[in-house]
């Protein structure tokens, strides 16, 4: 890791002092890209996209190209990789979310899932991170990533994502055993998985539990955060305690606290708290990444800056703050505005670091 | 008021004794009620139904003779009738949400947005709550309702509900004199809407903001937040102050505090959030509403009692809550499932009402 030339994001996940707030952001290689966009003219699909070493590393460098002000790279993947390698057949429909060709729907197929070959099913993940990390050449750390165990669930249940989850909710409160089944193999399918990104060369792994936020109060700590939290263990216990690990429950800003307990080292923080509230539910203790609306980023470059500044202020410190999105960057924003939100950010920032 | 059979929702509503929890369902006549769709089955689509004073009745009625149970009755309508009565042209799609004909999509069309004649325009609304209040004959109060400014500008400018909220953000940020001027128009015309319900006869009034949650924290005061209280303040304004007024912004929980002075009599509570913590963050000097989330419907007996039971243990306390879901029930519940849950917080409740 000391190789690095850009190492502020990794300073301050260990709470290290830097000269400024680093900044990346959610979905930095995508649709709102023309470089990326014609990428994924050539590679077809997506997911063909994804699979391809070299075209994944293209597009993971597109951003990091394009704005020499961005601290982190992020693995091109999905976060669904892993029920996929299980053998649920992800897809994904032009203008819908990801799907799953064979769902879980009934018990007998909730019975046999197993922990898949990691390694072998999902080496194409390994073989990019690898390939990235050579055209990196160290100039910034490399994020990996997974989905986690709950929302992985919701998707491998309902087939696909969505804002009721009544299918899944539904077996959590009739069935636990069940859906209990489900989440304690794929907490284990996807500790390996990072482990095994960790090994390929990520330096940052990042557990995305994009629909930890649909669940009741007294339900999001046994079907979410605990099982986030044995990963984070898991990889512990696997050597892993010198990788910053993140976790990021959208919609889950009123539970900050309980994640502060996790394991973690960072917390994604959606647009919906208020970053100083964080640092104060989180007592200081851990990094912050977040919390612009990425809907800002349509707007004016006078709106970006307020906003971004105002996010700086409202964090009020000169450590442990990574500044993002509060989600992924949307496909219709203007590259531009990409630019505006990383000079104000660097700039205005620094005045916290002295 | 007095002359009312069931006056425990008042009661509570004005943080006075009353002998057990409350409860009333959102959505409450609906779908998952088998007389429900014989009904809507005569009347046709979902608008001729609520324009039909007779079906109207009829249906607000269903669910007060299933379950005796029940503690209040809500007006059979719409949130977005207000838009609709300003000309956009509201319709529904099976499966699919509410949507407009002619949303506002560029800049003359919201200048030329103005207060409807609200009281010809939605008389089917005002003639329904008077067929109502006839046919209830006192047995419980009425709730009339509306949606909040901001929600219902997000379905004007957008033309329909959604996620991302992209293209009125995006004018929220870039342009906030056309935004302000949707939600001022709009919220004179709430205003007025719902004093129309009470001289109409609705005892209780709701202002339902179902899309407050996806603003920005900062934003949510200025955009949403800040027009309800004005309509509260209009309504009190013009005599209304003894009717009680609820608001419930959807996935709002982080922001109690700021809605505790908003005027309001009560706060609706999603199933995100701790009730006995949302009772510390409103220090008590409110009614809340909720929280069950409606998927446990979808459960078993011994799930329904439990979840029931734990959301009253958790407030823990006999005064100023209304036992109800944390979002409107869902077609696919079981009705007897309801009535398991009526059951319950009626016999498990009255330990707190001493």
């Amino acid at each position: 890791m000391t190789d690095l030339k850009n190492d502020a994001i990794l300073k301050t996940l260990r709470g290290e002092k830097t000269s400024y707030t680093p900044s990346w952001i959610m979905r930095q290689a995508g649709r709102y890209l023309p470089e990326y966009r014609a990428t994924r003219k050539n590679a077809g699909s997506f997911l063909e996209l994804c699979k391809n070493t070299d075209f994944a590393t293209e597009v993971t460098l597109q951003p990091l190209d394009r704005y020499p002000l961005l601290d982190a790279s992020i693995l091109f993947s999905d976060i669904l990789t892993v029920p996929d390698a299980m053998g649920l057949g992800l897809y994904f429909v032009e203008g819908e979310g990801p799907k799953f060709k064979h769902p879980l729907t009934d018990e007998s197929s909730i019975q046999k899932l197993d922990i898949p070959d990691i390694e072998d099913a999902l080496s194409y993940v390994f073989n990019a991170v690898r390939s990235i990390k050579v055209a990196l050449n160290s100039r910034v750390p490399l994020i990996g990533f997974s989905g986690s165990p709950w929302t992985l669930a919701t998707y491998m249940v309902e087939g696909q994502g969505g804002t009721d989850f009544l299918t899944i909710k539904k077996m959590a409160y009739s069935r636990p055993d069940l859906i209990h089944h489900i989440l304690k193999i794929t907490t284990e399918s996807v500790s390996k998985y990072l482990a095994l990104q960790i090994d390929a060369g990520a330096d940052i792994v990042m557990i995305f539990d994009s629909w930890g936020g649909a669940l009741a109060d007294n339900e999001y700590e046994p079907l979410s955060l605990n099982y986030m939290k044995v990963i984070i263990h898991n990889l512990n216990l696997m050597g892993y305690q010198d990788t910053p690990k993140i976790i990021f429950t959208k919609g889950g800003g009123q539970w900050l606290e309980k994640q502060a307990n996790s394991g973690a080292d960072a917390l994604g923080i959606d647009w919906q708290t208020n970053i100083g509230v964080a640092r104060k539910m989180v007592n200081n203790q851990l990094t912050l990444q977040g919390n612009m609306d990425p809907s800002i980023l349509l707007s004016t470059p006078k709106a970006i800056e307020a906003a971004a500044k105002q996010i700086i202020d409202d964090y009020g410190y000169g450590e442990r703050h990574i500044f993002n999105l509060g989600h992924g960057i949307t496909q219709f924003t203007p590259p531009e505005n990409v630019q505006c939100l990383l000079e104000t950010v660097r700039s205005y920032s620094t005045q916290f670091h002295n």
